[in-house]
């Protein structure tokens, strides 16, 4: 089986460390080209061309990068800053930085800071995977078709994700009757990287365009919608990428229960419902091409292209976070969730 | 501006005549190429390869191909069932071909019993144009912002077109704030060939992908949805392109009216219901590719390509034809307008 990971370190001892080993994102799905930065600038453009993306990936592959500025002459300070402005709404990547940063300025104590934010991810990962799997085999159990949306696996997350991760740990233990993966337009995430996951993996797995989840519903072929966060509000308001909230309403239709997998991190008590969460809007050109290659449109049609849409809480049936279930979805049960990730 | 049909007829007095004019459909939005079909095999070629597509429009070319058989040697007969062929599922096509062939053998009399075909469809499209705006008009009035999805204009119906023809006549009515343009993968009959529509009459549009509908609609920024029909059945369900079921559940939640318009020929009494409507699947290589161009996904990725679904006549706020419009949605309403159609 291929590698399936975002970054990883090569530490000094091995051949061609030290170094960052991204898997470039925007090869996939088509070619697998393994890139090793060694040096800052490099992982600074391999994030910047998000050959590196999701949130906790970048994470990841920013703190190691703090250690390979400090090992390479750099020095930490300057990798820190450089890697940071490469995507400045990416909390997680100034976050992470800040880290490594401030265990320094010793290399084997930024480095154990580096893989402690990497092993807590793939702990929290694992944990979501776990309790969403065990919330889906109660809410339908044998062999379930779950229905998922854009790219929430270990190319966005580093270990086995948050959606994509349930559904995961749902194959190993032998309960996934089929993945649905959504193609997930305008960028494609799910047929270009959901779909690559899923046959590294060897799931069963089918792509579908995204206005087929209607038709899938109606003749009883899926049992569980389970998706990404980008942010939750803290009454259970879900923002995610765009395309989540019709699945949402499909699934009240026709009794789907739909779940939300994110970590506490995407919790924001400061945001207290959908209405305040603004939402994106990228370039035309994303509607208008296919990633930048063919062109769909007359050159000059107009598009309108939100990224992201609001899922309302009453519409999500459970949020699975790495410190439990919240279940019905309620400005309390989130509370609890994010104080108990603070106190831990 | 551009000339807006899908096929013409080009008399022999005229230049370059006889010949069947067609706007290849395969090349648009990024070149506008016309196709002369001077002999019956060029043109049964075009249809076949969708050059000319939509059942009205094969049916207006079919009907002038039968003339053009008898006008270069290869004779009436032999040339309806030649273009009957192309596309066999087209019930259009065939019933076209043989009225032009029951009207022979005299070239005049073929000639115009085509012309009657082409102006009764471009009389029935501006019909429900018509009768569809003034029922938006009714419904919301002002400056309607309509959303619709795949391409029911001249391109597909010769005319002014079904669902696109409604956005038209409001269009030149003065009451048309903006159109949306689903993209409606996976064949992009939005994105390509809509949008060119909508470009080409000066339109106000933005094309969207189609899982942004529900985020528009969150956001108060479509007044009505309007879309064709491929089949209604006798008690209103409607099966239409992938993607519609979905336009038709979030309008019910949003409260924004859902719109059918289509002609009483594609009303099928001897349809009971949509679980008696066999939905059609198309190749995998539709989702996996881009027009057969770019590849989206993993190469052995499987697909599922549903072509169509079902809209449950609950969910429809008025059906749209040429002799009248069915609100509420009921057996009796339709058998009606199916009846008065008969009887014209």
């Amino acid at each position: 089986m291929a590698e399936l990971f975002a970054a990883r370190w090569v530490g000094e001892e091995e051949p061609g460390g030290p170094a960052m080993r991204v898997l470039d994102q925007t090869r996939l799905p088509t070619e697998e080209v393994v890139v090793d930065c060694r040096d800052v600038d490099t992982l600074a453009e391999a994030i910047r061309s998000l050959r590196v993306r999701g949130a906790p990936a970048i994470g990841v592959a920013g703190a190691y990068g703090v250690v390979l500025g400090a090992l390479t002459g750099m020095g930490a300070d300057a990798a820190a800053k450089t890697l940071a402005e490469q995507r400045p709404t990416a909390a997680n990547l100034v976050w992470a930085t800040r880290r490594v940063l401030d265990a320094g300025p010793d290399i084997p104590g930024m480095l154990a800071e580096a893989r402690r934010i990497e092993v807590g991810n793939e702990r929290a990962c694992r944990e979501m995977g776990r309790l969403g799997a065990e919330l889906i085999a109660e809410l339908r159990g044998g062999q379930t078709r779950v229905l998922t949306h854009c790219n929430t696996g270990a190319l966005a997350c580093q270990g086995i994700g948050t959606a994509f991760g349930v559904a995961r740990t749902l194959f190993e233990d032998g309960g996934l009757g089929r993945l649905w993966v959504d193609e997930t337009r305008p960028l494609l995430q799910g047929s270009r990287l959901t779909a690559y996951e899923a046959g590294v993996l060897g799931m069963p797995f089918s792509v579908v365009v995204d206005g087929a989840a209607g038709a899938l519903m109606a003749s009883d072929e899926v049992d569980v919608v389970v998706v990404g966060a980008d942010r939750i509000a803290a009454n259970g308001d879900t923002a995610n990428k765009i395309g989540t909230y019709m699945l949402a309403v499909l699934a009240a239709r026709h009794g789907v229960p739909f779940v939300v997998v994110a970590p506490t991190s995407t919790v924001d008590l400061e945001t207290p419902n959908g209405r305040a969460i603004e939402i994106e809007h990228r370039s035309e050109d994303e509607v208008r091409t296919v990633m930048g290659l063919a062109s769909l449109t007359p050159a000059d049609a107009p598009a309108t292209n939100p990224a992201f849409d609001v899922t309302p809480a009453e519409l999500i049936t459970a949020i699975v976070t790495e410190r439990g279930v919240v279940r019905p979805v309620t400005p309390e049960g989130l509370a609890e969730v994010v104080r108990a990730a603070e106190d831990a």
